[in-house]
């Protein structure tokens, strides 16, 4: 008979594969596509063993995008941190968001296909999707903030209408790649995120260096 | 006994006002929220009544976005045709688009909302669909081209990149005011627009005048 923590160890491997499948299925057929039924079958359990670890379609729908959040910010956030503080650690981030929605370009973002879903139907769902853009908005905001600081951007640069220009590049590459299938919406949209930058480019402090900021640019894109 | 042609006619009234509901339908809901059923019990008709003016849901959805393609036209295109060829006209253009994705932001602009829809679902409503977005993307080329002949854009203005900006700038636009409620969205968009502009601008010729750019952007926005 297995142990308690076994048993814990256990129900916590079975919600995460459940997740793991919801997320796939998440983002094919969008957030209002999950149902607790193909899920189950996909994952050869009972509907009722799937509700045993979601009580609700609802709960299972935020815990998917609790799992992409969890990953967006592995993928983009963290791991751009090793970058100096400042122009550099920001190209990184804008680097790695748009390198993410090219890979993503054939299931689609979930917040971006979530925001159509979900603009028009409040609920619990929705105030979830509006918390994590807001939570990934500040952390752009810091990140440019940061760069006022070094001096890499003009301290008369205005945070969120930079974040206005930032959020419509990625927009329209996820528009552009997936319903047009056009192929050099990654480079266009590299090449805007490098206008929007150079546009608010300042006179860096001496401790801070632009060139880096170019060379990290590159290597995360 | 109605003559044949009051019947002609009758018979597009009810088509029309069956659009014209269905348009409605679809502005809330989607295309893919588009049913005959619903929209039979709204026009107080059968199903059959409703199917005998379209063939298909599909043909349906086709014959809406056929419908919101004429208005978007009427409303963004032939209404800025006054205009003098030119900045002037493209402004036109671009001030009365985002003037009604403003305005749409209530229920969401179709081709936005159908994009997200259609993106993964291949088949004869996201061809048309493609092929209207297309078509728009065409007929700003010509006018951003007019506009660089008149020398108000400067000659090296790249006609994709600055489409690819503007669109962005139209898609952030329609997020921020429907999933984030965002009031400030569109004077953002506005001056977003503004600055896609005053980036690309070049000396205009003698016969040009590049103030009147200016007022005909805002009597349009």
């Amino acid at each position: 008979m297995p142990r308690p923590e076994q048993r814990v160890r256990k129900g916590e491997q079975t919600r995460a594969a459940i997740i793991d499948a919801a997320l796939d299925q998440a983002a094919r057929h969008g957030l209002e596509g999950l149902t607790i039924g193909s899920l189950a079958e996909r994952m050869r359990m009972s509907k009722s063993g799937v509700f045993a670890h979601f009580g609700s379609r609802e709960d299972l729908q935020i815990a998917v995008l609790k799992e992409y959040e969890r990953r967006f910010a592995e993928d983009v956030l963290a791991a751009s941190l090793d970058a100096p503080r400042g122009l550099p650690r920001l190209s990184a981030m804008l680097g790695r968001w748009i390198e993410k929605s090219t890979r993503e370009a054939e299931n689609g973002c979930l917040w971006i296909s979530g925001a159509a879903e979900y603009d028009d139907r409040p609920g619990a769902v929705r105030e979830e999707l509006v918390a994590m853009i807001r939570s990934w908005k500040d952390a752009l905001s810091r990140a440019i903030r940061l760069a006022i600081e070094t001096g890499e951007l003009r301290a008369d640069t205005d945070v969120s209408e930079m974040i206005f220009d930032i959020y419509g590049v990625i927009l329209v590459l996820h528009h552009d790649s997936r319903l047009l299938a056009s192929p050099s919406a990654g480079e266009r949209a590299r090449l805007a995120i490098a206008r929007a930058i150079d546009s608010r480019r300042g006179e860096p402090r001496p401790a801070a260096s632009t060139t880096d900021s170019l060379a990290t640019d590159r290597s995360a894109a």
